[in-house]
């Protein structure tokens, strides 16, 4: 009963008409014969495999769950899931942005991020076995021996195998220092590891013939806490020297978790018992090694909450266009005896709220997916510390915002339905349920908040926000004049300015008690996504105006979004910024006994 | 692994040295030999009630749900459910409130309320089942003949039958005008009636012999829309002379609902195939004689969302005060790897988030509850129709706002947990798929704000608002000049005019259009709870300042949690004040087509 169909025009506006994306990779040599044609086209054959492989297998995968079969410690997926993972590999998707030296199509990383919303958007769940499985490529890539890019990286590019990222344990989640899976070095240079982890996405299934577990784990008489971690590639199958599956390795699923959502996608208990490893990267230097695959699996969840919001959203419109209930007070049609529902102004505002959630989303993530393209690509240094700085800004932005917002967009999408959102028929919330969980993995969003605060914009003394603001300063210098622009360029200015004042405040407070800036993360981090947002909203809503009487409706709609966006959403800083400035007192005076 | 411990001192806190409840009962000539004596009794035993009873089959009752049987037609409810009902029928709970005429204790409403909040915090899906019952209780007893209400309501005190709320059709959910189930007179007085209705909660189960049905139904020839809507007594056997059950009416359960929570309580397809109903109240005034039991409904909810507040937040304390991650800046624990993580900044505002909602959602819910007790029994006409003003104003915030900050607070309650939380074993993130109903059933959340703003204030010229707002302008002249309350008074005089200011804009620009009252309702309903909480809180504070010297703890933990609600959670209405005056038309330019 539920639709999805991929938002492609919205995608090409975003990336050629607000981006430039085609004059951009022209600047990059490895992408510059990267054309707008085999984009649309590759964007377009996406579209299809997500609407039409994926989408249909999302609710029965919700409902069928996976199964564990605890005699064989095997984990079968739900119906259908192994035979579009076939038909990925065998679409070459797999190998969409990989290195061709591997078998890679080589594709810029904005292209994947487009692809990777419409996955999410199609089958969260199903998604989560590839994704992890690029994490892993990039992480072996990034850091591995020639040897193992070289045994691990052409059947990841092609989908053969998948890969995992084993860190939690279950002690120690957000605070990784405190893993115990012990690592002991043999004679032949490899490893013996020996532990428990939970929550292991893709720990076990049924997709792919072999799966590359990247394992945390301690080396003997490693020091204490993040410094005496080290990374070991550890597969469940030992590959032979031509590639082919060897022996099994003792690192086998204990169980399966049973969730509020991502029903359909294997949450394992994983168990080592003494299974072989190999070293990635350098003794105790697993954490900096892992952050690679952490860092693209941030963004990757951040596609995850907007892929819902997406989805959320055309199937809200669909039921608001076809549900009739109540009359309008102004809209009334004398024919009937109720109107549709999207003539009510509250129901357009749910609806309006995760349309504009979306489209900033896919602004911001298009616009980081670019910029970690020209900072792996632009032949220019200064260009590519300039787009790494804002890749480390914008990562936790886009992880903690796209999910926080995704959890409303879904939220305010079921309310739409009525009583029809509660139950499992209509599909929406399963979005609700399924969006939860990207609050919290892959670093909570309180982390994120930290990582930003903390690590991003005050260790850094602003340097990497200043790079931001400069590009809004430049913006507001520009079409601060312009009359049409007014309604959207004064409100980005003047959150700007709070921006900057707020970040100054902060720190001065955070200097004297760290606790200041543990206090004021979370709300800092939304009011930055607000920033970023209304600076993305009035670039769009420039462009809009220009094109508003081009006789295509997509330009009216985009420019309503906006104005919705800088009335309704945008407010959201007028409590942010209130929370944030009002310290850490409110919070720790009270002593713990008390609670 | 979950707990549950009924909040008595903060229930007492609130009844008796908030709102003086002994002596407010003294003035009730129906209640004047309630002591506190007799309703700390009550509260404790109601209290090991929920949590012995009740609360260890919430976790288990969801996981195995409901079951229909399609051949007899019967829904069977989880294990236990059945014996728990029996106790709680032999315990006298079902008749704790209701009228001693019919067998009740004649307890104050503001009593069974707490109760509810217990058994809601315990195990909502079960409080769904008498809680109805007691719904059809009043209606009954409001508009029943003699012959009806001693046919029905000793039963329904007793807890012998219970009862449903027979008002949704496929078509017709938000705007009952629609529907279209027929009742034709019979030569006997009785009708027949004949339809399919949905979302019928407990419309059928195997706790009770029996099951009073309230359908609303047209008769012959009655006029389109709302005003053609009848109201029925439709039981499932019909009673026979002496009480004692006859025939099986031909009201049926076809099918019952799968939800995303509340999955123990039933939630059934009901066909009526010329069932043998009587009319209740007058013909074609269904609609008003079953507000009876929506507001006694809305309430109900209203303490929903509070139990579940309350459980999430017990539950996220014990975990936050046991789970250890991560150093804190300022209060590390030398010995230790971790610290607990209730050190921390951002944990203490997720924890924070819920306790205020909790308490300040209690004080809401036993101010209205001793209204309604005032409005029923107060010799005093005029102290009677402030009461039932007060009531009326504040049901759709009670529903709304309750609801909104359960759906927030077991969010925030689940993201204390980390990625525990999203998995079943912790019981946690059920409270959040329970609570996501209450914003939808017994009218949308939605549907409460334009009761609110355009029937409880718009069309009385704001004579109901102004009764409140007197309470509040007393408040702040009397304690406005002292010292130590400033903290509280300054921002509560100040939302105080916000909203007066607030109401007067909206309601100039709704007589322009009538649309600008729905755009605006939504924030407006928040506004107005977080002057309610403003108000609630200050005079909380009020008594703790006086007693925070008197050893007692609780008293600084009051004052420490209206001082977190002051700094973090009334700046939202900066936000939501925004959003209400942004008016109608950045919902309504968008044509429906470009959605």
């Amino acid at each position: 009963m539920s639709i999805y169909q991929a938002p492609l025009r919205d995608m090409q506006f975003v990336m050629f008409e607000v981006f430039n994306l085609e004059e951009e990779l022209k600047q990059l040599p490895a992408h510059a014969e990267t054309n707008r044609e085999l984009i649309d086209q590759v964007l377009e054959e996406a579209g299809k495999f997500a609407s039409e492989v994926l989408f249909p297998l999302n609710q029965p995968g919700d409902a069928e769950g996976c199964h564990y079969d605890q005699a064989t410690k095997s984990v079968t997926t739900p119906k259908g899931f192994k035979e579009a993972y076939q038909k990925f590999v065998e679409g070459g998707w797999a190998a969409l942005a990989c290195d061709p030296k591997y078998g890679g199509q080589g594709l810029p990383i904005v292209v994947n991020n487009a692809f990777y919303e419409m996955l999410n958007s199609a089958n969260q769940a199903w998604t989560m076995y590839p994704g992890l499985a690029h994490g892993a490529y990039e992480c072996i890539r990034a850091h591995g021996s020639t040897e193992q890019q070289q045994a691990y990286l052409p059947k990841l590019v092609s989908g053969e195998w998948v890969g995992t990222m084993c860190l939690t344990e279950a002690h120690a989640g957000t605070d990784l220092g405190l893993l115990r899976t012990k690592a002991e070095p043999q004679a032949d240079g490899s490893y013996l590891i020996t532990g428990n982890k939970i929550f292991i996405s893709g720990g076990e299934q049924d997709l792919a013939e072999n799966i590359v577990h990247l394992v945390l784990a301690r080396l003997p008489d490693a020091p204490l806490g993040t410094k005496g971690i080290s990374l070991f590639i550890v597969p469940k199958f030992l590959p032979k020297e031509d590639g082919s599956l060897g022996e099994r390795n003792p690192i086998f699923c204990g169980a399966i978790e049973h969730k509020m959502g991502i029903r359909a996608s294997a949450t394992c208990q994983m168990n080592l018992d003494g299974a072989q490893g190999w070293l990635l990267g350098e003794p105790n230097k697993g954490l900096a090694a892992m952050f690679v695959m952490m860092n693209a699996a941030r963004l990757g969840v951040g596609m995850q909450g907007l892929g819902l919001t997406e989805v959320a959203y055309q199937n809200a419109v669909v039921y608001a266009k076809d549900r009739q209930q109540s009359r309008s007070p102004s809209a009334h049609k004398p024919n009937q005896a109720a109107d549709v529902i999207i003539a009510h102004p509250d129901v357009r505002r749910m609806l309006l709220t995760a349309r504009a959630l979306a489209e900033g989303g896919r602004a911001l993530a298009t616009f980081i997916a670019l910029q970690i393209d020209k900072e792996l690509n632009h032949p220019d240094e200064t260009i590519r510390k300039d787009a790494e700085d804002l890749v480390a800004l914008l990562t936790p932005v886009v992880k903690a915002f796209l999910t926080d917002n995704g959890w409303i967009a879904t939220s305010e999408a079921m309310q739409v339905f009525g009583g029809h959102g509660y139950i499992a028929e209509w599909g929406v919330e399963q979005y609700v349920r399924d969006s939860r969980i990207n609050m919290i993995y892959e670093g909570t969003n309180t982390i994120q908040s930290l990582d930003l605060l903390g690590r991003k914009i005050l260790l850094d003394n602003g340097a990497k926000l200043k790079k931001f603001g400069k590009m809004v300063q430049d913006f507001v210098e520009e079409y601060g004049t312009e009359e049409a622009m007014q309604e959207f360029v004064n409100p980005l200015a003047d959150i700007g300015e709070k921006v900057t004042k707020l970040t100054m405040e902060i720190g001065m407070k955070a200097m004297q008690n760290p606790d200041e800036a543990g206090a004021a993360a979370v709300p800092y981090l939304r009011v930055l996504g607000h920033l970023v947002f209304a600076y993305f909203f009035a670039r769009m809503a420039k462009i809009a105006l220009d094109k508003q009487d081009s006789g295509d409706d997509f330009y009216k709609a985009k420019l309503h979004t906006a104005r919705f966006y800088f009335a309704r959403l945008l407010p959201e800083t007028a409590m942010l910024i209130r929370q944030a400035r009002s310290g850490a007192q409110n919070l720790l005076a009270m002593e713990a006994s008390l609670f």
